[in-house]
């Protein structure tokens, strides 16, 4: 068993087992709690909260509440998945393989339970025990700018804008750097603020952030096309039946496969400014630019 | 001119200022800013503001960023609205007197509205300049309860599922001290902190919120019977014809101006723990009984 693979089947239960306690938790109609947690349970990939969990590990710090913060970051993903799937925006069935939210419950509680998951994430955030008041501030100013208008949520307008225009590939870049690259960055750097990682160390996970977040999505984008919706969970090909604007499209599948590596290159890179010695968060990198789901 | 009109005449524009400002701040696109403060500039009683503002007056507390606090719930109260009357919800064509936020901009960018305006929120407390960071972080843990499944989102969920059952008082009540009453009672206790209020007057407060909140909704409910289209800016008798469960339904309509009184008075009572002496808090309340739109 590799490394990584270790980490993950330590760590994917245990922030499986946040979730599920957090929302069970609440004091909420019962049909809200289910749809809130039907889309949590779904699984997933839990790449934000692993992301989380191995910048502390290549820091070598050890936090308590790790899980706890990458449990509420996983919850802000599930949520944009949920609002995402509507009949409204990407009219989606499926997703993880399994029925989305509102062909479950129906598109007003997908629309609440989607609204019930983000409003309670910043709650987890301000609850946290052992993190300093002034960290905690840091990680909900951080959270909303990367999951609101200024990140995930105005990617996702510019992504319904782009609908059957052409855009360049600098506009498709601002895109992704928005819609899946801010709240993945937020949850590196939520690592490095929990580690209470030094301005050089932040500055360079940073920019980890931000290349293995554009590689990360092309490879999405390349799935779309090399994957199948077995292996998926979701429908495979429905970027180029609806002729979605995606790295491949616009670079050609050999095209996008060289940016995905040059980003992957970049986002290593930046970690050997603070380490010499690769460590699981390098691992974890070159899974997302390998992965086949 | 009353001295609760000059209240709202000096701090309407103020709080309507610090809105636009923040919207207009944030870097995003700029369909989905005029999306976000299209609801917000729509206009409105500025209940929740005004009586935060009113709570630090009672307390003679006076404070730099109370009205940015203010805004900061309007907001959340705001995509509330935009979500509540989307077609799969309330599905309503009129608010505020204008056109609701989908029927102008598409039920995908209300959402997307709606989900910018809730998370920006957090942010705005997060980074509030003259509040101590714990009571920020009290701010921002109340109002993800308030807001969320426990509270506002909650509320709706049981409204929806109520509809075309016959409900009993108490479950109506439950439905409104959820839906309305938690991010009302949640304004008046920010005045609480904001004002470093003991814990014997947050209380008052608290019971204060708790009858005004009912009062309120009551008021609502006897509003879109008595009240016209025109005068409320939305459709009246909408309640009636689509039989929902409110209080003039279930009690007739002198009965739910019976309870309306009796919420009322008992608010009133509340804050005599507090000072003898009535206040401007005292005017807002008998505005919000006596309101006809």
């Amino acid at each position: 068993m590799t490394c990584l693979q270790n980490f993950t089947e330590l760590n994917i239960p245990e922030i499986d087992r946040q979730l599920t306690e957090q929302v069970q938790s609440i004091n909420a109609p019962e049909i809200l709690k289910e749809a809130m947690n039907y889309s949590l349970a779904a699984g997933g990939k839990r790449v934000r909260p692993l992301f989380l969990l191995a910048v502390l590990d290549f820091l070598q710090v050890k936090h308590s509440e790790a899980s706890t913060v990458g449990a509420a970051i996983e919850m802000v993903h599930t949520y944009s998945l949920i609002h995402d799937d509507l009949p409204s925006m990407d009219n989606d069935d499926y997703r993880r393989g399994k029925l989305t939210n509102h062909k479950v419950y129906g598109d007003a509680l997908a629309i609440l339970a989607g609204d019930g998951l983000l409003t309670y994430s910043f709650g987890v955030l301000s609850r946290l025990k052992t993190v300093p008041a002034e960290d905690k501030l840091e990680l909900i100013q951080l959270m909303s700018e990367a999951a609101g208008a200024e990140g995930m949520v105005g990617g996702q307008v510019l992504d319904i804008e782009s609908e059957r225009k052409i855009i360049s590939v600098e506009e498709l870049e601002t895109i992704h750097i928005n819609k899946t690259g801010a709240l993945l960055s937020f949850s590196i750097l939520a690592g490095a603020i929990l580690a209470s990682a030094d301005a050089s160390t932040r500055k360079a996970l940073q920019d980890f952030g931000f290349h293995i977040g554009l590689a990360f999505q092309i490879q999405d984008d390349i799935l779309d096309i090399e994957g199948t919706t077995e292996s998926l969970g979701k429908t495979a090909g429905k970027d180029v039946a609806s002729e979605k604007n995606t790295y491949p499209a616009l670079l050609t599948l050999d095209g996008a496969k060289i940016k995905r590596d040059w980003h992957y290159n970049q986002s290593i890179e930046s970690l050997r400014h603070i380490s010499s010695e690769p460590g699981l968060l390098d691992e974890l990198a070159a899974y997302i630019v390998n992965r086949s789901k």
